[in-house]
C-alpha cells in the first residue's frame, strides 16, 4: 500500500456536515455523487494530501445506515489507492487476510473497490481504491 | 486546515498489529515512542502521503484504554497538521467548535496538539497537530 486516497466519514445529513466542513474547515467541496450500489450519496472534500469522503445513507439498510445505526457518525474507513486491484487482492488473501468480497465493486467516481474485514486489520476497515485510467475524472 | 499529518487508530498490542502493517499491507515502521502525558505507546508507520499513528493504552484509564474498552480497537482520530496551533484553536472557538482544551497538549515526537470535541465535528474527533520547527525531527 503505497498512498491513503481518502478517509470515509459517516454521516447523517451532508447538508447538515458539509457547511462545517466547508465555512468552519476551510476545506473545498470537489463534488457530490449517488452510488446507488453501495446505498450512499458522497462528497468528497479536498484536505490537501487526501481527500474526506463524507458518506450519507440513501434508505435504511445499506451498509453506511447500519454504521450509523449501530455506532452513531463518525469515521468509517480508509481507503488505500492501488493499482490492478485483483492482484492486490489476490495478494492479501494469499497472506491470511479476509476480504468481504470476491470481486471488486463499483465505488465513487467509477473506481474498483473492495474492503478487508476489520478483524484481520485490528478493528480498522480498509479499502482497496483502483481508479484504474480514471484518475483524471474522478473526484 | 491544509494537509491531514496522521490518523491515529487504537490497537491493544503493538506487537501484534506491528507484523500485519509492515508484513502484510507493505508499510514503512518509521519509529515507537512512549508518551506518558497521553497514557500511549506510539508507532508511526508511512503511508506514502500521511502517516498511520498506531496507539496502545498504557495502563487502563488513559482516553485510548477507554475508547478500546468502550469500542474496540479501531480508527481514534483524524489529525490536521497546522501551524500557529494558538490562533487555529482561537480561530475554531470564535466559529463555536467546542475543543477539549484550552491549551494544546504536548503529543507525540514533541508536537503541540489540541483535539476538536467530536460532538463539534459530527462525530469525528478532530486533532489539531503542530510541529512547529520541529518537523524534520518528528516521526
Amino acid at each position: 500500500m503505497k498512498k491513503v486516497d481518502h478517509i470515509g466519514i459517516a454521516v447523517k445529513d451532508l447538508t447538515k456536515a458539509l457547511p462545517y466542513y466547508i465555512d468552519t474547515l476551510g476545506l473545498t467541496l470537489l463534488g457530490i455523487e449517488e452510488v446507488e450500489n453501495q446505498k450512499v450519496k458522497v462528497a468528497f472534500l479536498d484536505a490537501g494530501n487526501v481527500k474526506l469522503e463524507l458518506l450519507e445513507p440513501i434508505g435504511e439498510d445499506g451498509a453506511i445506515a447500519k454504521f450509523i445505526e449501530k455506532r452513531g457518525e463518525g469515521i468509517h474507513h480508509i481507503a488505500f489507492g492501488v493499482t490492478d486491484i485483483r492482484s492486490r487482492m489476490l495478494e492479501l488473501k494469499e497472506k491470511g487476510v479476509n476480504l468481504l468480497q470476491d470481486e471488486p465493486n463499483l465505488g465513487a467516481g467509477g473506481a474498483e473497490v473492495a474492503f478487508m474485514h476489520p478483524k484481520s486489520s485490528f478493528g480498522v476497515l480498509y479499502e482497496l481504491c483502483d481508479k484504474g485510467d480514471k484518475e483524471n475524472g474522478h473526484l
